[in-house]
């Protein structure tokens, strides 16, 4: 075991006598595993309590699912301060319920924490609470039953998105936070520097500005990662990053955040806008019955009153033209004015008028997509992109073709930006054609959630006048 | 299908004729799952050429594997500028070679992009360069044959540490990047402006200064995704993140980057530091196993001259404590200072000295430890810490029990602290012991694939005047 060298010194500090497995049971494998008869030890927090003469009967939960253990004590082994919230240790025995549901039989039972609302605790037992506020107590929030459910729901989306792009070839690239490009920007976007003035100053060379002192010029939050994401698709052909997205944007819209989370992938050797559409329909399909599959009961815990329909699981998405959507929309009387684009409104519209199924916006203006797009074979006023809108959140992805002819992308830009130098050279050394898209990670939760706000679906939503904790 | 409405509007809109499956194959599919004599075509960029009397050898790589795919192709059908670096697509049969590879007898070739040295690109054919040097072409750097394979590793290993925490029931929890809070900073952190003044100007209220703005109040990068995590885990038990954290450090070490990613985990109802030893040394082996398994042709691609020993992965790790940790350094005579706690040389010595074996150091004073860590029984000046320290790279893991009792908490900060109000709020309601880590993920990067400096395994490094992209 130990070559070449003193063993005997350390023998001592091997130790050998660490449990290898620990043996503490979460309550979903007390429900999934455990057979009547065994004596176990369960951990959590009391989710509700029912006190009777002899027994009290306690509901607890540990976040490893949305069911509740149900412990049943005498009421004599009862600890005071034992109230909704608390949390508990206890032992003793599986049995079945007469609903034949697997509940403990307590041979004893003690208090980690207890938990009293007149001391300030905001959630009082057995009261229903708005999401709003919920909200101003983000660091209970975990605590509630349904955003519990959908913590688990958003941990198994972004595990799935990454096993379903690894399985078809894609490699994970962390593209920057931190950037010294602003492409998309248009100036709603975040600067960064160092919070120490003194690090500042010992850093700052003549003739830099504060700003510029730590990384040798202007340093912002990354607004998208695709740029990055192509330089990668040049050598590893299929590429993707899940990440941190951020928005200087003075928005309070219930699908608007500062911080919100965007997959974003570029694809290598990609000609057609119509291959886009089946990577980007695969997406969507098959990691949302991943996620089917993994929390359905979360998923149903969140739609009790109203019911999703998966329906659009099966079918081929809508396709239709930008010149299409207009159409429709001008036939069924919306208000849609060109320059302002397809609003919010008339999303929700499109996606409803097409039967509830995601439709896909093909060929868009080309005065309104960025410079990077590439034109429509034939009409040099359209660009070969596409919006993906669903039922009740409307855009959830956005993606183009790539413009890969050097010329004619840097013709597309007004002026000459040395910025963006590395972004031509992909086009100058061994370019191919690509495409990509982005999608909205929350927007894509609340699609399959139900939920209608998007600070709802993310832990620590940060938004205009927001950021706490 | 439609239910409730006009269908026939619409019917014409579904596209019908979209094929299901990209048809592309990948050079590592065209190697694993071809047949001789199959017809096929291949895109890749050309790693290397050799002109021969007749025909031309072509190798070919799209990043799917480190492996080339070999074209032969006669003379005649060559295109000009046909060069190393170009990207091409080809159309041919699969033959085996005299060695008995796979490797493709092509009818035709054609370039999409080609690669012309002399009009600055940076890498020659032929041509070894070093790592420094590729570093200054960021943008080229994914198709330099080294880098491609830690790419590939780093997305395996991601991918890995989110499947294998996972298996073990914890919940994915991503903590903000914007925070109010400033815990372990010390002076080392990035704020946060929006870059827009109008924007500032239209959102102030009174008396706010410029940074208070957007957010209502001073805002930061996050350092550790840690304290939020422990408020998920007073409701989950078992949770953990991967994601960016940033440091304003004007450190240009091997081993110190500006923006670098932290694996966090927090465990609820963990009472013991041996039970966060069995965690951590579970983590660190069974993920290199899977990574091992996954990616061994890239690690030994990396490995080529200095083969790294794995042997450590079926054997427990070295235990010590911090006094027998001292007490080695002493009586080794290295020079050792208490008040400077274990220097980086130490790190590495200690670890040498253990037979090469990742070796935990726990038992840590509690004077150079974080105001949140759990004192150990008996001895108010030590606290239940553990540090990970492996073989040329030193610390790669740190964690601790969590001081969970609400006076020594608050007892522990020197001022009053109402920012913190919430991290107190999780011991007063409902409190648990928990424990918790933080894995630095680049480092582990270093670890498994022998690369020395931490700018050779991200794929955009920020560090000090360095920000380029």
């Amino acid at each position: 075991m130990f070559k070449n060298m003193n063993f005997k010194l350390f023998h001592k500090y091997l130790i050998h006598d660490f449990k290898r497995k620990i043996s503490q049971l979460s309550i979903n494998s007390i429900l999934q595993s455990t057979s009547v008869g065994d004596k176990i030890n369960a951990k959590g927090w009391i989710r509700s309590l029912r006190k009777q003469k002899e027994n009290v009967f306690i509901d607890i939960s540990d976040g490893s699912t949305n069911q509740k253990l149900q412990i049943i004590v005498g009421s004599k082994l009862v600890p005071k301060n034992l109230t909704t919230g608390a949390s508990i240790s206890t032992s003793g025995v599986v049995q079945l319920s007469p609903k034949g549901q697997k509940e403990i039989n307590a041979q004893e039972i003690s208090i980690y924490g207890d938990c009293i609302v007149t001391d300030g605790y905001p959630f009082a037992p057995r009261k229903e609470y708005t999401s709003e506020y919920i909200r101003q107590h983000l660091h209970f929030r975990p605590r509630t039953n349904k955003f519990s459910s959908l913590l688990r729901i958003r941990s198994s989306a972004q595990c799935h998105f990454h096993n379903y792009l690894t399985s078809q070839g894609y490699v994970n690239i962390h593209t920057p936070i931190l950037t010294s490009n602003d492409c998309e920007g248009a100036g709603e976007i975040f600067q960064v520097i160092p919070d120490n003035e003194k690090l500042i100053k010992s850093m700052k060379k003549e003739g830099q500005s504060p700003e510029e002192a730590f990384f040798n010029g202007k340093t912002f939050l990354s607004v998208s990662g695709q740029l990055h994401l192509e330089s990668a698709a040049h050598a590893l052909t299929k590429v993707y990053n899940l990440g941190p997205i951020f928005r200087a944007e003075n928005s309070r819209s219930r699908l608007h955040l500062a911080e919100f989370y965007m997959l974003e992938a570029e694809i290598a050797f990609l000609e057609n806008l119509e291959d886009l559409v089946v990577c980007v329909e695969d997406l969507v399909q098959n990691v949302t019955k991943m996620l089917l599959d993994s929390n359905e009961s979360d998923i149903m815990n969140l739609n009790k009153e109203n019911k999703r329909d998966f329906s659009w699981m099966d079918k081929k998405f809508v396709v239709l033209t930008y010149e299409e959507a207009e159409n429709i929309l001008i036939k069924e009387g919306k208000e849609y004015n060109p320059i302002d684009s397809i609003s919010k409104e008339n999303e929700l519209f499109l996606v409803k008028h097409c039967g509830n199924i995601p439709v896909f916006v093909i060929n868009w203006p080309k005065n309104i997509k960025p410079f990077y797009m590439k034109e429509c074979p034939g009409d040099n006023t359209k660009v070969q992109a596409l919006d993906l809108l669903v039922p009740d959140v409307g855009e959830v992805v956005g993606g183009s073709l790539r413009e890969n002819d050097f010329n004619k992308l840097v013709g597309n830009i007004p002026n000459d930006s040395d910025e963006l130098k590395w972004y031509f050279d992909l086009r100058k050394f061994g370019g191919v054609p690509t495409c990509g898209y982005g999608l909205g990670f929350e927007r894509y939760l609340l699609f399959v959630t139900g939920i209608t706000n998007i600070k709802d679906v993310i832990p620590f939503p940060r938004w205009p006048h927001n950021c706490s904790m």
